[in-house]
């Protein structure tokens, strides 16, 4: 077994193509400072890790690895959440060495390995005695799902310390899967996708070329029918057609965005400019014609599933916080890949509207899904149940599918990986947060910066150079598509990229201005659900109205918008001139057309999405009828 | 055992209330003349029951009667299947006796009672070796639901023909179902209601009132959480809250009308006016804030359910056909209970736009959910091939899920039983087809009437008096809520009822013109799905634009309709003035505020919904963007 020595330009990447349009930076060069992400970066370390750890050991799911076959407990992915634990600790270990952490982690890696069978199979769900066999059932039975996120988690640890007891065991399972599923072996794959771009990360940490053929291999195979078709169609795990030759992405959205992430992680490393082209046009199709304002995917409740071209219901909106964060791992690829801003605009889109929507503020609740429209107010699960349902009305502690939570922490432990890359000429800053870097290029030439900004409050970002040489070189700064009246040291700048390529000097600063401010956003007139409605979008941020921001009694489903008067900042938020209207209850809501009936008017505030139902529960709108 | 000798007034309805508002009249008493629904008739008879049969035997559903219990096939209510069969056939041969369809149901018949054990206990898929044991699952085991559908069939059969040995078969089923379930047994309900109301109509038929006291207790103990939690919530099986104290339908819509209609029987037969009038209130929130425009109930898919108040999503619609026939059971109850005109309302919109829209041409493929909106071209399945999914895009021959082709069989075989009742004073008309009625009013009076019209093409309805008394009684005639300049016999009427009391003669007409013509129809502004969009009516049925109909490559979804032209006939249908507007594919779609890039007008032929998807795929819509 060997373990590469990660190169200091890029340890602690979450992701480390061995190529592409650019490299990207490891937790040990970007470090958050304090503000809007390292708060919650904070809080995910100090409450969500313990939060998941006590519902781990509540639910049974830690206990499978003791239990009796005939006592284990949970769905059948439950080993999964235990991984992305493990993820998240050595991302956080990784950022910040801390014994009691280091131990814990420790604890549960020898809780793991002891299950782990002389063959290299793990999974508490099958196999022993009473128990399904092995691989019986790879529609539904997550088997290499698991894998892939166990191999994730020994990634991470291997990206931030080296090997150790996990990685080995994750080894162990690579080399088990490639045994059984290889070309001699199983001919099928896994009904979730995950094991893809994990082999291909493990191929990446070992050099060992086994894992990015049996990652080919998977992708390839994926749309034979080799698994069942079941009720929903076999789109929902992507069994439908061929990756390169599909067009927009499809069916389950967490299974499809991890699926894409692996098909560009094995495309990149296999040179495969086909498979690349292929993923990159679903992405293209699906961000112009699938995706919520938020960067949310997914409209459908039945299936958690992408809905046809241009469906996406505010109220019954899916949106689940995991397929944010596949949309994150694939826009990421996608970036590193081409270089293109676009993906970095949804990225934040995402970042600030789906990921941070979420969490609760103190890290120990959870949205699975992300509506964009509550009608009725939520109810409050009572502390410390276990919420049955997906669909959560509000902020829940724990589901019985609990994979956001587990997915949410593995997200914010290394979320300064997603900040910022280098390419031989210089950095590229994407998002932007307060926060240090240092980095080298591959020609040795070291470069510090310190980033300065309450961005999102305020557009204005200063970076500071801390280290240069004193040759020039190039930085970068993406600028938001929404930023039309941008301006880099005082000079206008167009959305897109601004490239300041000089020699620069240690010490100086360059600022940018994104001049935030509130802004009127209608929609393709093809999304039917929002026709006639706008949105407040203020920088990269969502706005939405919430009942406990209205007069009593006014809800907020009789609001209309003036959009002929441009919101302004004010009252805590964003201030919108509207009318309440006064719906009259008819016995058949279906009757010839006529005016609506036109109360009064008044000054409505509204407030960052990503904050909404953080007062208790509340009736909520993102999309505003507009008059 | 009894069976009471139905009195010649009351022959073969498909309700029989004891006392209320109204009196049902039977198939004996009102005969569907060569029409819109008489042409319907006919072809259930000549084609649908033996495709239904065809596809029983040839699903196995039939077959499980004989077959060793390891080999059953189908879902756990199959069985249902063969009783609405069984039902459909009942009331045809009520309808017209005919030989060779009398052996086929005995023949049926024969396989059923041989599977009865001794204690009365019938279901193919509980309690034989190797099958779960009886009634231990409740929540899915579907086993009294299969019990209400026997039962059905026998009271469908005892009211049309007397005692049989399936009226035997169903009356020791009950009296099982009473033994087992009764106060002293177990003390839970059924996950599928449907045995509430057929306990109640075989109490009507056989007068033993013990089946009447199991029905009030299965109505009262719903809502008491005796069913477990489910994904869905308890509401999906009505069970969160008691019927009384609900204010409108929710959770599974099929479950929701039937449970409803259950209450209203149970409700007239022990005089509960509490009862009643909660079922009543939630009927008409229903219909107020919880209906589709064509009268379908239910827009979720996840779970076949009523959504929250105003979710009425077209391009999601659920809208399940068996809903739509529950919904005709429970308004019928209601208008004969309370006599108002609204309940006929919404069975006249529920008969022209759900239930004929189910059902092709021929009779052999049916929709299941029936949607308002189709973005994209349906795939033809193949002939002769079981559809696993509800969610069918065209009519399919049959389905893993077959519920809604014998449900349409049953109602089709019975449907002269809605048209027309009866009171002390007179005769009322609820439904316009071409018909014979000959009844007697409860004092011997004898009254005949031949209608004679072309509804829905025109408004016009001749009511030829063949049989009268000399002495004065009430001709009442339903005028409908959009039915504004209604004319009888040339003098204005207003929606509503108008009644001609007086002394009629044999060979007068009476005609009502319910002035049939094009309209346009907007949508409460709650119902934000189609915020900005009106529909096309024309007398009860609504009208929909098909791609079929448009120009080449214009999609239907670039369609927005001039609200300042009236519709007018032409073309074989309507005809509305429309844009045919050009949308540009944008990276993102959502924008700042601005135009709609309107590219020509066109004339465009909308033509009933009813026959929509008849002519090969199709993309379609009801509701059309208004400018």
């Amino acid at each position: 077994m060997t373990i590469n020595e990660a190169p200091p330009t890029v340890s602690g990447a979450p992701a480390l193509p061995s190529h592409g349009r650019l490299r990207p930076l490891g937790l040990s060069e970007v470090t958050l400072r304090p503000g809007f992400w390292q708060r919650r970066q904070e809080v995910n370390r100090s409450a969500t890790l313990a939060h998941i750890e006590h519902w781990l050991e509540r639910a049974g799911w830690l206990g499978n690895l003791e239990a009796a076959p005939q006592d284990r407990r949970g769905r059948e992915f439950s080993d999964s959440e235990i991984y992305k634990l493990l993820e998240a600790m050595a991302w956080e270990l990784g950022r910040s060495p801390d014994p009691e952490l280091e131990e814990r982690y420790r604890a549960i890696v020898r809780r793991v390995a002891a299950v782990q069978q002389p063959d290299g199979y793990l999974n508490t769900n099958f196999g022993r005695p009473g128990q399904q066999p092995r691989y019986s059932d790879l529609e539904w039975g997550h088997e290499l799902y698991c894998y892939g996120h166990l191999i994730q988690a020994a990634v991470a640890r291997a990206r931030t310390f080296g090997t150790d007891d996990l990685v080995e065991v994750a080894i162990r399972a690579a080399d088990h899967v490639c045994d059984v599923f290889g070309p001699d072996g199983i001919a099928s794959v896994c009904g979730h996708p995950e094991i893809e771009p994990a082999l291909v990360e493990l191929y990446r940490v070992t050099g060992d070329r086994r894992y990015l053929e049996q990652a080919r291999l998977f992708v390839e195979r994926r749309g034979r029918q080799t698994l069942a078709d079941i009720e929903f169609g076999r789109a929902y795990f992507q069994d439908d057609m061929p990756v390169r030759a599909a067009s927009v992405l499809r069916g389950h959205a967490v299974r499809a965005t991890y699926l894409a992430a692996g098909a560009v992680d094995v495309a990149i490393e296999t040179g495969d400019g086909e498979l690349l082209n292929a993923v990159t046009r679903q992405w293209r199709n699906t961000v112009a014609r699938r995706t919520y304002l938020t960067g949310g995917m997914g409209s459908r409740h039945q299936d958690e599933a992408f809905g046809e071209d241009f469906v996406l219901p505010p109220d019954r909106a899916y949106s689940e916080t995991c397929a944010g964060i596949g949309s994150v791992m694939l826009s990421w690829r996608l970036l590193l890949a081409h270089g293109d801003p676009r993906y970095a605009d949804l990225i934040e889109r995402t970042l600030f509207n789906v990921i941070a929507t979420a969490p609760s503020d103190d890290g120990t609740r959870f949205f699975y899904t992300n509506t964009l429209h509550q009608r009725v107010l939520g109810t409050e699960p009572p502390a410390g149940t276990l919420v049955p349902r997906a669909a959560s009305t509000l902020r829940a502690p724990w589901f019985g599918v609990s994979c956001c939570p587990t997915n949410l922490a593995r997200t914010f432990a290394s979320l300064a990986g997603y900040l910022a890359t280098s390419d031989d000429d210089g950095l590229q800053l994407h998002q932007y947060a307060a926060a240090e870097i240092r980095t080298s290029l591959p020609d040795g030439r070291e470069i510090g910066l310190e980033i300065d900004t309450d961005y999102p409050v305020s557009g204005r970002i200063s970076v500071r150079i801390t280290e240069t040489p004193d040759t020039p070189w190039t930085l970068t700064l993406r600028i938001p598509q929404w930023a039309g009246n941008a301006t880099l040291d005082g000079m206008a700048v167009s959305p897109g990229q601004a490239r300041l390529r000089r020699r620069f000097t240690a010490g100086e600063t360059v600022v940018l201005d994104l001049a935030v401010r509130p802004r009127l956003t209608a929609a393709d007139p093809r999304i039917d659900s929002v026709r006639g409605c706008v949105a407040v979008e203020r920088g990269p941020v969502v706005y939405c109205v919430e009942s406990v921001d209205l007069p009593p009694h006014v809800p907020v489903d009789t609001l209309r918008l003036d959009a002929s008067v441009p919101p302004a900042d004010g009252g805590g938020g964003v201030v919108a001139s509207c009318r309440i209207t006064s719906p009259v209850d008819q016995e058949w809501p279906y009757l010839a057309p006529g005016p609506e009936a036109s109360v009064k008017s008044a000054e409505v505030v509204l407030r960052p999405y990503h904050d909404w139902a953080g007062r208790g529960p509340s009736t909520m709108r993102v999309w505003l009828p507009a008059y």
